[in-house]
């Protein structure tokens, strides 16, 4: 971790009390701290662009489980890439939809692929897949 | 406009320069104004969650010119609203489809509902609208 | 523009009946025009992944038109790149607030780069691109 | 889970084709799912804008595990939600910096205020929620 610095922020008046109020409700307690989160967030946005670029993704996956053999093309797609998953959590919705959690580390676009895979297997209903850029 | 006030911010020097780095490539001189314009997008974005603030939005349509009917139907739809739209623009993006971008005063919920009609109508190919917050 | 085709999609029932409510509610009278705008949207969305996809946007600049300086940067922008503005229309929001809407066809990446170069001025409080993409 | 029926849906023969292309990259073998999918997400992204909308979530936070206020801060947030916090996954990201994924089952609008409050704690650096709904 590098040293701090200090940085000064015109604001307008009016500008930084709809921030401040904004900022309150989510749960800062401290500006500088809500700032910091917007430069990060941005950073990690334009990180997240780039092909290449290193990530940490939940691939959150919606299926029946009584499909096994769809239960068994995950497992076979989670096994070619073992070295980059991290982790899979697994939870029942209801009666017939459980929702899985597969935690990878990986390039943007490697990612992108995988989850690309398995959401476009038969008996997965949805999918959606949150990356953070990792540095 | 209300006065300024000074803010102070202190930053890791590792993401203080990758937020400079950033921020010259779009075009910032001022490291300042790159703040302010994260807090105001922030801002703006927070606004639109509200289904009755005001906003300015773009209707974009892309549609084929040669229908005739769906011209009048667009034409009638602006009508109901008149007091609201501000002006359109007409492109055309080739031999049968045309781009027609329709500004828009009003509530977020109205716009979208606007929006959504003309969007849904028969011809109307791509609709994309673009929404900022007034306040 | 190519023949038609039919082509047939099994869906569950409870399913269907979400969608035929959620696309009369939009405006659809027509379930085939629904289906077909999510697969145009789809594949639209995927074109402007592509940095040198062919697109048309919408450069949308809040800014303060007492800034005479920024009129003319601005104005400087559009003229170097004068072969892909198609056309700009500006709204007065308030006393002090406009809206410029710059409509440029060129491609994703170059698109971008302008509209950074734009939001990134001075005196600019807001800025939001549209982005459409064109075959 | 409901019985099926089948709809039949004119495209364009070009529209079709690139849909075709776009679905075989992502591992789709049948156009009908392809088609499935793209219904089940739009109808998910229409839920979600309901703040009383059931959905499940996984709240992504990215912290500095060294900061023991930070980690104490983060349970006792958990136990407030306990009867909704279905399990949370925790990764070593780097030395400092790790990744706690805390799966929650809530209305929408709690599920959003619990990643505010989550979010805006000192030594949380990036945080990102991704939503998707249950009926």
């Amino acid at each position: 971790m590098s040293s701090l610095e200090r940085v000064g922020v015109s604001l307008d008046q009016h500008l930084l009390a709809e921030f401040d109020q904004l900022t309150a409700k989510q749960g800062y307690t401290n500006r500088s701290e809500a700032i910091r989160d917007l430069i990060r967030d941005r950073l990690s946005a334009e990180q997240l662009e780039k092909p290449t670029a290193n990530a940490v993704a939940g691939i959150f996956l919606v299926y029946d489980h009584h499909s096994t053999a769809l239960t068994n093309k995950l497992l076979h797609l989670q096994h070619d890439h073992v070295l980059n998953i991290v982790a899979s959590t697994h939870i029942h919705l209801d009666h017939h939809n459980c929702l899985e959690i597969i935690i990878v580390k990986d390039k943007v676009q490697k990612i992108q692929a995988l989850a690309d895979k398995m959401g476009s297997l038969k008996g997965v209903k949805l999918s959606k897949t949150n990356m953070i850029s990792i540095t």
